[in-house]
């Protein structure tokens, strides 16, 4: 019989399930409301039924799982497990999220952040593969993200590596919902986007643009991609000023830790290759020419599966590295 | 017998050598001139002359050592054991630097860039001690430093890492001897520092600093550094700008690799202790107050031995890893 592996993707709306062979071939997947509201045990019961479920109607038991991999948003202590707390998990103060896992499916469970959860689905499965040192990074209300150095993630001492959306690349400049100033998720986010869109238009800037804001009071990051991809003016000013930021931050973060790849994922990838190609002629203008940095910058491909495939995936390195 | 590791760091100007004991205890040390113009044969002819003159000066055998390492500048293949180019080098055109002089000592050599072999003694044997995560930042005419990540050096798909000095912090801020616009070596290097305030000096800014600029028409780093000591206000401005840069800097590579300590090292940190805290203050100034971020800020502590004892202890490291 062959073992698989459990991935399940732990977010505010949803629980996601999947499960995953050795081969890093996603056999079956499903969701599930996860009610965050009713509290940590009614979760993992949540949880535990959603994947039971999962099995059976594939055609598979819980005893040809060999172990799992759980993937929560929040501040985390990776080493132990535990869910510190999280936005929009109001009851979960210090839950040991992975041992209650564990004992509930009498499996190992390995416990990540769900951006390096994603990271390590597209190094081992999507637009990583075979790169050993790649940065991924989610472009989405905020900016996430992981790094894979030599082969294994960077959780930094204190879980907290992979912050990209608040470096700073502009000393004194915007407001960042952190509290910085300057950081690239103050320009760059799909948030910060659609916000500097609506500043221009609030300043009286012409658009097509401008009948959505005015139904709407505001226009999305969706309706900037478009507007530009349809040659609006102010549309392409504003994205090339979200490309401009995340161009200049590759720059910083090939200086740092000296990625092979760059991979971009989250909802603003919807663009298409426009996204990487605009990121890549900024990176380009800032970047030295003492000598090539042929770095790659490309869009992720797992898209909404990266959560389940990576947890499985992690759990299929742990075994693999005999840490269960 | 004990066995013992040698340690051999490759300047511009100075060969030196040491020998190291597996608890870190540096049990002498010599240099000499490199005599780079020569080229590569006889400056392996130097390198081993040395070793051999230092080894039986202290009562010690080729036998007795298990292993070299040896640091180098410029630009190399850190797997191949290759000097590709280095400034002051002019004959070293992808030289085999690692192979030729174990070769020659017939022994292992671990082959490593200068910067990485001195983060390495901090970590091992100096200010970094016990810190899994941490990073090491060179203030010199250049900045330049390593990272430890999960008690590993980070080197980077191309050996490309930790070029702290290029990452920007500006936007279109001032320009870089390597043609970037706004990196922090732009601001805060030694030279940088020197730069900014005879410049202040050339716009007339009042100072007792005016009358070293007026007898040599520049002042240095060092002078800026004794004014703002002795309460000069242009001279502690400049210096605020060179540690506020330094302490923005600190929160980018704080949200990048998340380390437990930050390590300053190289001629600035002659200022003392003022320099760290300086950086410090900058950096609680810039740094979110979402959560709190204990991160360490610290000077070296090994000095101009940190290039032998780090070469050696990496021979030491790879030995205990089964890798030589």
């Amino acid at each position: 019989m062959e073992r698989i592996f459990l991935g399940i993707d732990l977010g505010g709306t949803n629980i996601k399930a999947g499960c995953l062979d050795h081969n890093f071939n996603l056999l079956c997947k499903t969701a599930a409301p996860t009610d965050a509201d009713l509290g940590p045990d009614a979760v993992i019961d949540r949880i535990t039924d959603t994947a039971a479920k999962l099995l059976s109607e594939n055609g598979l038991t819980m005893e040809s799982v060999e172990a799992a991999g759980i993937g929560s948003p929040g501040t985390l202590n990776i080493a132990e497990g535990m869910v510190i707390s999280a936005p929009n998990f109001p009851k979960f103060r210090n839950i040991p999220l992975r041992d209650m896992l564990s004992r509930r499916l009498s499996k190992p469970v390995v416990f990540e952040n769900d951006a390096n959860a994603a990271c390590w689905a597209e190094y081992r499965a999507g637009a990583g593969k075979g790169v050993n040192d790649m940065l991924f990074m989610t472009l989405g209300t905020g900016i996430g993200g992981g790094i894979i150095s030599n082969g294994e993630l960077v959780h930094g001492y204190f879980d907290n590596a992979a912050e990209f959306g608040h470096i700073i690349i502009q000393k004194d400049g915007r407001g960042c919902v952190c509290g910085q100033q300057g950081c690239v998720e103050a320009y760059s986010s799909a948030a910060a986007t659609a916000k500097r869109a609506g500043e221009a238009l609030q300043a009286g800037a012409k658009s097509s643009l401008r009948k959505i804001f005015e139904t709407n009071g505001d226009v999305t990051c969706k309706d900037v991609f478009e507007h530009c991809a349809q040659g609006d003016r102010l549309a392409v000013n504003i994205v090339e000023g979200t490309c401009s930021a995340l161009g200049l931050l590759c720059v910083n973060l090939l200086h740092i830790t000296g990625p092979q790849r760059i991979v971009f994922a989250g909802g603003m990838i919807a663009a298409g290759q426009i996204l990487a190609d605009k990121i890549r002629y900024f990176f380009e203008q800032y970047i030295w020419h003492l000598k090539p940095e042929p770095v790659e910058i490309c869009l992720a491909s797992l898209g909404e599966d990266a959560g389940i495939i990576g947890t499985a995936a992690l759990a299929l390195h742990a075994e693999q590295q005999g840490k269960l």
